[in-house]
C-alpha cells in the first residue's frame, strides 16, 4: 500500500464551514480575524435549526413538552460548558451575552460592594477595553486604585513586575489570559499562587485562550474567569461567566427580573440559587444551545489537536512574515515549533497606515483586521497608533497563510513605490 | 363563479412556522403559550443561517468585505425596529438581550444616578418581576419610595387611583402596557399625559404589546420603551430598549467594554455616541439581524391585521372558556368584538391545581402555562397562589382554540369525579 499523508486539520474541518467557500473581490476569502470572531461549523447552525423548528418554548417556567424540552437543552449546554473547562459544578457556569457581560458582572455585583478606599486592583497594560472599563468605574465609585503589570523584554506579562506591585492591600488581579494584541500567553497558574498568597482574587479573561487551548478552571485555581461564544465558534450573544461556588454565593445578583428570583413582594425580593440567579430574564436559549454544540465540536476534534496544529501553523505564519523586512511584530516570537504564543500576528508595516494594509488585501480576498483591537492603552504603551491583525483559527490552511503573505508583499511594495 | 372564503391569517402563516406541525403525546401541538416566547417563522431562521453562512465577522471594527457586510446587516436591523415603533431616530434604539436588560440598565444608569431620597416612583401591582426587581434595588440604594396602582373593577389600572398617587415627588412612572397575567391593555398616553404635567419619567414595558399591535413611540411619547424580540418572531438574546435622544445622551454608560469607548487611557476614558456607548462588547449580531428579519415579516403582514385577527380569536376563546362554568378568567372582559384586551385568558377552575391542567392538557398536546407568570406580587394581590394561562399568537386557530377548551372540559371532570 501506499501511504497516504494525512491531510492537515483544516482540510478536514472545511467542509464544516460554508462562509469560508466563497470568493470576495474574485478571490477566495481568507478569514484571518478569527480573533474578532470565529466562523460557526453547520453542526452549530444546524442545532439552532432544530432548536427553533422543533423545541423552542421559554425555559424553566413551564411544564408543557416543549418548555421540558427546552429548559433540558439550554441546561444540557451549561454541563457541555462546565465539563469543557472542568468546573466542579455546573452552577458555577453564569450564562452571558459575551465575555464584556461577565466581568461587569463581577465588577458591579463583587467590585462595587466588595472594595473600598485604599484597596489596590492589579490589571496591566495589555487588557482588553472590556477588563478595564468596568475597574475604572469602581475605583472611581469605592477610591480603589488601580495599578497595571507592563511588559517584559519580550512584550510579554512581565512577572517580576508583577511581583513588586502586590501587597496586601491587592485585592484583586484581573488579567487577560491570551492578548488578543501581543499573542502572549500570561502565566495565569503563577499568577494565581501568587495573588492568593495575598489573598486577592483573580479574574481571567479567558476570550482568546478558551476556543485555542485546553482550559481547567480547577488547575488554574482562578476565582473567576470569562469567555465569549463567538469566539469559540458559537453563535453571537452568548458567553459565560465561571465563578467558585462559594464566591458566585457570596455576590448579590446583578440584574433583576423574572428567572433569577425566589420570592417576590412588592417592597423586597428573595432570589433563586446558582446560576440562576444572575441570570435575569428570558435567556438566550437558542445561543446557549449553539455554545453546546460548538463545545461538542471542538471536544470532538479535541482541544490538544486544535492547540498544536495552531501553534504549526504559527511557525509558519512567523516564518514567512520574517521574509518581509518592513513587518514588525508585537508581542513574544514563537518557539521553533511555533508554541508559546498564539496563533496571530499584530504588526505594522513601514508607515502604512494598517488600514490601507487591511483595505488593499481585502481586494484579494483576504481579510485581517486593522486599529487598536480595543487596546487602545496597550497601543499607546507601544507608541502606535493603530496595527494590523492576522489571526488564526484551526480552519485556516498553509496555503490561505501564503495568499495573505503575497497580498502583503504586494502591498508593501505597491506603497513603497508611492511614498518610498 | 364560487365565492371562495379567504383563509383566516392563521392558515394563511402557518406553513411559516415549521414547529407547529409537529404531534405531542399522539396529538397535533397546540401552541398557547406565546405570551411566554413566540415561534418564529422560516424567514427569520433563514436569515440566521444566511447571516452565519456569507456575512458572519464582527462590527465596527474592520474594513474588510464581510465586517461591513455584517455591520450593515446589524445597523440595517436597527433602521427596522426604529422604523416599526416610529422612532424619530435610529439613535434611540438600543439593543438589549431582553427586556429585563432594557429596564435594568434604565434602572442602573438613570435611577441610581438620578433618584434620591424622598423621591417616588410610581409601579403597579401587575407588574413584571423585570420591571419590579430592579426598581426595589434602587429604592433601597437611594432611599426613593416606590407605590404602587392597584387594579379598578374590572381588574384592569386603576386610572383614578394613579391620579391620587402622583405628586410633585413622583420622578418616575413604571408601567406594563398590556398585563402578561391580566391581559389589560393599560392606557399609556393618558399616563404619559399626566406624568408630565408633574415632569415625571414613563417607563413602558411593552413586551405584551409590540407583538400584537401597532405601537408609536412619539404617539405615546414615553420617555423609555422596552420590548423582547423573542416574543416577537425573533430569535432568543435579543430584546430592545428605546428612549428619547435628549435623555439617552444624558445617561451615563451601563456596561463597559469594547464598541461602547470613544478614547480609553489607563485611568479614564471617554465613551463613544448613541446608540453604541450602552452596547459594550462583541452584540448579539446575528439575533439582531433576525429581529430585523421578524419586523419585515410582522411588518408584511401588518399589525393592523395581526391585531384585528388576534380580536376574532379573543371573543372566540372567551366564549368558549364561558361554557365552563368552574373556569374563573382573571382581568377585563374582552369587548363583543374581542377588543380592548390581550389576546390571552389566565384562568383559574374551581380546586384543580394549573400545574396539574397544564399537565393534562399537554397530554393531549396543548401547551399552556401554569405558575405565577413571573407576577407574583399580582397574584398576592388576586390572592391566588397560580394561574393557568392560555396566550394566542396570529398563527393560532378557532379549531386550537376548540381543541383546548375540549381537552380543558375534559380535564375539569376528570379532577371533578376524582375530588368532587
Amino acid at each position: 500500500m501506499i501511504a497516504i499523508q494525512e491531510k492537515s486539520l483544516a482540510l478536514q474541518v472545511r467542509p464544516d464551514f460554508p462562509i469560508l467557500h466563497q470568493q470576495i473581490q474574485e478571490s477566495p476569502l481568507v478569514y484571518l480575524d478569527s480573533a474578532a470572531t470565529s466562523q460557526k461549523p453547520t453542526s452549530v447552525l444546524a442545532a439552532l435549526q432544530d432548536y427553533y423548528e422543533q423545541d423552542n418554548a421559554n425555559v424553566h417556567r413551564g411544564v408543557h413538552t416543549l418548555s421540558g424540552r427546552a429548559t433540558d437543552a439550554y441546561e444540557g449546554a451549561r454541563d457541555k460548558v462546565a465539563a469543557f473547562v472542568n468546573a466542579a459544578s455546573r452552577q458555577e457556569i453564569v450564562y452571558t451575552r459575551n465575555a464584556s457581560e461577565g466581568i461587569n458582572l463581577v465588577a458591579y455585583s463583587w467590585g462595587m460592594n466588595n472594595l473600598k478606599a485604599g484597596d489596590e486592583v492589579i490589571l496591566t497594560v495589555m487588557e482588553h477595553h472590556s477588563n478595564l472599563i468596568p475597574w475604572q468605574w469602581v475605583a472611581q465609585k469605592t477610591g480603589a486604585v488601580l495599578k497595571f503589570v507592563e511588559l517584559d523584554e519580550n512584550q510579554a506579562f512581565d512577572l517580576e513586575q508583577f511581583k513588586t506591585l502586590i501587597n496586601d492591600r491587592t485585592k484583586l488581579v484581573g488579567v487577560v489570559h491570551v492578548s488578543n494584541t501581543l499573542g502572549c500567553i500570561n502565566p495565569v497558574e503563577e499568577i494565581v499562587v501568587i495573588a492568593h498568597q495575598y489573598d486577592a482574587k483573580v479574574l481571567i479573561d479567558a476570550c482568546q485562550s478558551v476556543p485555542h487551548m485546553p482550559i481547567d478552571v480547577q488547575k488554574i485555581d482562578c476565582d473567576w474567569l470569562v469567555a465569549s461564544g463567538h469566539k469559540m465558534c458559537a453563535p453571537t450573544g452568548i458567553g459565560f461567566l465561571y465563578g467558585k461556588l462559594d464566591l458566585l454565593r457570596s455576590m448579590p445578583p446583578f440584574l433583576g427580573g423574572g428567572e433569577m428570583i425566589a420570592d417576590v413582594f412588592l417592597d423586597h425580593a428573595t432570589y433563586a440559587d446558582l446560576p440562576h440567579k444572575f441570570e435575569a430574564g428570558t435567556p438566550a436559549i437558542g445561543e446557549a444551545v449553539g455554545l453546546g454544540a460548538a463545545v461538542d465540536y471542538l471536544t470532538q476534534i479535541g482541544m490538544d489537536k486544535i492547540h498544536a496544529y495552531e501553534a504549526e501553523l504559527t511557525a509558519y505564519l512567523f516564518k514567512r512574515l520574517r521574509e518581509i523586512p518592513e513587518v514588525q511584530i508585537y508581542g513574544p516570537q514563537p518557539h521553533a515549533d511555533g508554541t508559546g504564543r498564539a496563533a496571530l500576528a499584530s504588526f505594522t508595516a513601514g508607515d502604512v497606515h494598517p488600514h490601507d494594509l487591511s483595505t488593499i488585501l481585502d481586494q484579494a480576498g483576504v481579510a485581517i483586521r486593522a486599529g487598536h483591537h480595543c487596546t487602545q492603552p496597550l497601543h499607546r504603551h507601544l507608541k502606535v497608533s493603530s496595527t494590523a491583525r492576522a489571526s488564526l483559527y484551526f480552519y485556516n490552511t498553509r496555503e490561505e497563510i501564503d495568499a495573505f503573505i503575497n497580498s502583503l508583499k504586494e502591498a508593501v511594495e505597491f506603497f513603497s513605490s508611492i511614498f518610498g
